[in-house]
C-alpha cells in the first residue's frame, strides 16, 4: 500500500509573523480531527505536525523568511476528494489571510511512495521525472544486472537496466541516431554491434542487406525479455540467434574484440550500444573510464580504415562526462576524428548526445 | 531561501515490527542532535519527527504493512555532504537491520520547494517533472495571461503561459508537425495562422514563399517577449509586424474570423496554434469546449474547399479530451475528415497529438 505525498507551497512577497498565519489555518486542521504537536524550531519559524486516525500526517511550516510549506501524507486508498478539499481549503484560507502577499502558489502532483509499480526514474542529469508506467511486464536479476521491462501508456514497453532507462518501443530515434541517421549504406557491409540486447539496431540493419552483422551481447536474460516484450523494437530478429546475414553471440565482447584484433579482422561499421554503466567479466578493467577506453581502443582497431564507429554518449547536460569521453577519443592508439549530434529520444526525457568517429 | 526535501523509502518483502527497526536507527538521529517526538498513530505504525537546530526536519515512519519512509527537509544552504552522509548512514543501517527483507530502496532527487526559479512544470497528463531551468528571462502579466520565458540548459528558452509549457527553442518538431511535416507546398498560397505568438510557424512558412500569411495573435506582451528571447524559434520575423508576404494582426481572432466568413474570404491553409487553454475577449464563448468548437467551425468556414486545417491536439495520454475533440470535428456546420499524428516535442516530456482536417 503506497503513500501519497502532497505538497502545497506559498512563496510570500514579504516575510510574515507566524502569529498572523497560523491561527487562521488551525481551525481547518481541527475540523479534520487531527492530533496537533507544535515543535520548537530554535527560531526557524513555526512547525506543527498533525496526525490523523487514518494514517494521515500533515506538516505545516511557516518559515521566517517568507515561505509556507504544507505536506500531506496519506494512504493510497484514502478519500482523494476529501484530501483535495482539505488542500483547497488551506489554499483558499491562506489566500485570504495573506491577501496580496503571495508571490507564488505551487501544488505539485503528489509523490507516490512505496507503490508496487515505481513510476520515478530520474534522468541521467539527475532530475526527478515521473513516467506513466502502469505495469511491470518483466523483471529478472541476471548475473550482470537487474532487468526490468515496464509498460508505459505513451512509450510502449521500456527496458530499464539497473535503474537506468535504456530504450522504449517509442525510441526509433535512438536506433536511427546510432546507425547514422539514415545516411549510411549498409548493403554488402560487415558490421559489428557491441551491446544492443534489445535487438533494435540489428532489426534495423538487416533491412539494409548487409553482408554480415556480428552482434555481441553478454546477457541472455535481457535478450529473453526483449524478445518477448520489446517487439516494436526488435520485431522477430531475436527469435533466432542466427540468420542469413547476422549472428548473435552471447558473450563478453572484450575477449572477442581481442581475438578479432589478433586475427586482423576488420568491420566497415562498429556500433557501440553498450549500456552507459559498463559491464565486463574481465577483471583487468576496474574503472568505468578504463573500460570505456579499452572498448573504444579495441573497437577502433577492428574498424576498417574507411569504416565508421557509432556510439551513444550521454545526457547533453553532463558536459563534464562528455568532455572526458572526448578526451579518451584523443588518447587512442590509432588517431580518430569525431563529430557529435544531439537527439531527442522520446522516453529519455532529456536530450542525448551521439558520436560518430573514424580513423584519421 | 528554498527548502530541499529528500525522500528515502524502503519497500519490505514482509511487514516488520516497529520495535525491530526503530531502536537501531535512533542512535543515528541522536548523533545529529535532533529533538525527537514520537506520535500516536492510532495503530498506523510508528511515526517520529526530529527537529534540528538549523531548520532540519526528519520524519521517520514505519508503516505496519511493510514500508519505511524517511523525509528530510533542510534549507538550501545547509551542508549537503552532511545530509548525504545522514541519508547514507540511515540506508546502510536499515540494510543491516532488515537484512534481506528490503525489496526496493528508493532515494529520489530532492524536491526543491519555494526556490526563486521554479523547475517543476507538470505535464498535461499530470505527471511530476523537473526541468533543468536555471533562470527566468522574461515575466509579465498581460491582460490575458501570465507570461514566463524560462531558460533551460538543454531546451533553450521555454515559453510558459499560465503555467503551461508552450514551446521551447528546441521544439522545431512542433513547428514541423503543425505545418504538415514538410509535405505541403506553401508557395503562392494564402495562409491564416491563429495564435502562434512565438512566431515559429510564421518564421518557418515565409521561407516557402507563400502569397500572403495573416497571423492573428491577441497578446502583444507574448510577442514582445518572444521577439527578444525566443529567436531560435522566430528568427527576426517578429521584428516587424508586416513583411513582403505576411502580416501580424494583434487582435482577437474571433471577430476577424467572423468578418472573413461574412466576406466569403478563404485560405488554402488554416493553422490553429492557439494555446491549449483558450483565451477570448468575446463574452459569448463561456466554456473551453464551446470556444474550441466556435474557432473550429469558423476556421473550417474560411478554409478553401481543397484547403487544409492543421492544429495541435493534446497529450496522447488524455484520451478522453482527444475523443471529445474528435467529437467536435463531427459536429461542424461543414463536414470534415481528419487524421492524427503522434509527435515527440522535446521540451514537452510527453507525446503530443496533432490533427489535420479537410472538407469532405
Amino acid at each position: 500500500m503506497a503513500v501519497r505525498h502532497y505538497t502545497l507551497d506559498f512563496n510570500l512577497s514579504t516575510a510574515v509573523e507566524c502569529a498572523s498565519v497560523v491561527p487562521g489555518l488551525l481551525s481547518i486542521f481541527h475540523e479534520q480531527e487531527l492530533a496537533e504537536t507544535i515543535h520548537d524550531t530554535n527560531g526557524h519559524g513555526y512547525l506543527a505536525t498533525f496526525v490523523g486516525k487514518n494514517g494521515r500526517l500533515v506538516i505545516l511550516r511557516v518559515h521566517s523568511h517568507g515561505l509556507v510549506t504544507i505536506d500531506l501524507q496519506c494512504y493510497e486508498e484514502d478519500n482523494v476528494a476529501q484530501l483535495d478539499n482539505l488542500l483547497n481549503s488551506l489554499e483558499k484560507k491562506l489566500k485570504v489571510i495573506l491577501n496580496g502577499n503571495i508571490a507564488r502558489t505551487k501544488k505539485l502532483p503528489p509523490l507516490v511512495r512505496g507503490a508496487k509499480v515505481d513510476r520515478y526514474w530520474p534522468t541521467a542529469d539527475g532530475r526527478l521525472v515521473e513516467y506513466d508506467i502502469d505495469k511491470v511486464v518483466y523483471e529478472e536479476d541476471s548475473p550482470y544486472q537487474n532487468i526490468k521491462i515496464l509498460h508505459s501508456k505513451q512509450y510502449g514497453n521500456i527496458l530499464v537496466l539497473d535503474g537506468d532507462v535504456n530504450l522504449a518501443e517509442s525510441d526509433y530515434a535512438y536506433t536511427q541516431a546510432i546507425t547514422g541517421s539514415g545516411k549510411e549504406n549498409y548493403a554488402g557491409k560487415d558490421v559489428l554491434i557491441l551491446g544492443g540486447g534489445d535487438g533494435g539496431i540489428l532489426a534495423e540493419l538487416v533491412k539494409h542487406k548487409p553482408k554480415m552483422i556480428k552482434s555481441v551481447y553478454i546477457d541472455q536474460k535481457v535478450i529473453d525479455g526483449c524478445k518477448k516484450h520489446m517487439r516494436k523494437t526488435c520485431g522477430n530478429i531475436l527469435d533466432s540467434l542466427r540468420g542469413d546475414c547476422y549472428q548473435i553471440l552471447i558473450e563478453d565482447c572484450v575477449p572477442l574484440l581481442k581475438k578479432y584484433v589478433r586475427e586482423g579482422r576488420t568491420f566497415d561499421y562498429v556500433i557501440n550500444d553498450l549500456t552507459a554503466i559498463p559491464i565486463s567479466t574481465s577483471p583487468e578493467e576496474d574503472s568505468t573510464w578504463e573500460f570505456l577506453r579499452l572498448i573504444l581502443d579495441l573497437s577502433i582497431r577492428v574498424l576498417h580504415p574507411k569504416g565508421k564507429y557509432f556510439t551513444q554518449g550521454n545526457s547533453v547536460n553532463l558536459t563534464e562526462a562528455l568532455s572526458l569521453y572526448e578526451e579518451q577519443l584523443g588518447k587512442l592508439s590509432c588517431p580518430v576524428d569525431f563529430r557529435k549530434q544531439v537527439v531527442c529520444v522520446p522516453s529519455y526525457l532529456e536530450q542525448w548526445v551521439f558520436y560518430t568517429a573514424w580513423k584519421k
